[in-house]
């Protein structure tokens, strides 16, 4: 996606240890007109696969989720909450996560009021790494019986191993940005997409 | 809202402790077109108000924000990142946070990059209880030197202190349901609203 490339170069900062800070626009103060243009691109990729639900894990997933939910006629959004007390009810869903960014683990559950066998489940994240946080999310589908129709993904870090991994799980993953790599200098490289 | 409180009686749950469970279309599971009316409530509350910058806290508040932003003409969302650890940057506001449903502390934290004094603030939440989370983030308003236009709230609970203690602070507060009281027997009362 062009106009998200073109975000990333202009307002990403490039941080050590492979951290790509995009706290400008994505995942502190949100860039609202470009979300609507990420929702709309989503809903390009997934519009024709009846998607029924998007699914997201607090906190930076949810705002993307929403609005893309707009280019999906408004489908409900449901967000996984990090829990370490699993207290939203005895009638959840849960699995970990391992946060690339700050290391910890959490817990993440999803009440089985919102997730059923007849859903078409689209996830929805800002960042795909490690793929952890995706795991998380496709367990959660899968203890539900939901059938997940695919994930989009704001930015990929190509250079991490989610996103093959996940993909040769035989999952359909759309990241509007893929970075191949990040330098020392700043610079950063996006890989070319259809 | 008329809307927002027939959805507050046929979805919403009272349960122990005067605690309202709207997890079906606010704050776990979200119902985007309500999102949507819900912002331009919140527009026709505060469209005058010449505000840049909509503030609100992780998790449950975002959702809304984002969507309410849209009728703002797309004004950026920033949100309070709860943290134990305040690694955003060196270089934030901070407040602390006591939560009503869950009992412990947080601070919150936000960078100092995304308020400034030019900015015109609308603090966006989906409860007000007893008034922790938006004393933190007027703190944090008050700490950046930005203007504090008021608070949208789309639940208050009436008959806890938060909203009678900040709005005698001379805040301005406009909830768009208010309820007065929650029975035992699992019905509520609406606050009737000019």
């Amino acid at each position: 996606m062009e106009l998200l490339e073109k975000k990333i170069l202009k307002d990403g900062v490039v941080k050590a240890g492979n951290v790509l800070k995009v706290d400008n626009f994505l995942n502190h103060q949100m860039d609202i007109a470009l979300f609507s243009e990420i929702g709309k691109d989503f809903y390009r990729l997934f519009g024709d696969c009846n998607v029924t639900k998007i699914l997201t894990i607090e906190a930076s997933g949810i705002g993307i989720a929403c609005v893309t939910a707009q280019s999906f006629n408004n489908i409900p959004v449901v967000f996984a909450k990090k829990s370490k007390s699993k207290n939203i009810s005895d009638n959840v869903y849960t699995s970990t996560v391992v946060s690339f960014t700050h290391g910890g683990e959490n817990d993440i559950v999803v009440s089985r009021d919102y997730l059923n066998p007849g859903d078409r489940v689209l996830i929805i994240d800002d960042f795909l790494a490690n793929g952890s946080a995706l795991e998380g999310l496709m367990s959660i589908v899968e203890q539900s019986g939901a059938t997940l129709v695919g994930a989009g993904i704001v930015i990929e870090k190509g250079f991490q191993p989610g996103g093959e991994k996940i993909r040769s799980k035989g999952v359909r993953v759309e990241s509007l940005a893929i970075i191949d790599s990040m330098n020392d200098d700043g610079s950063l490289t996006f890989r070319k997409q259809g």
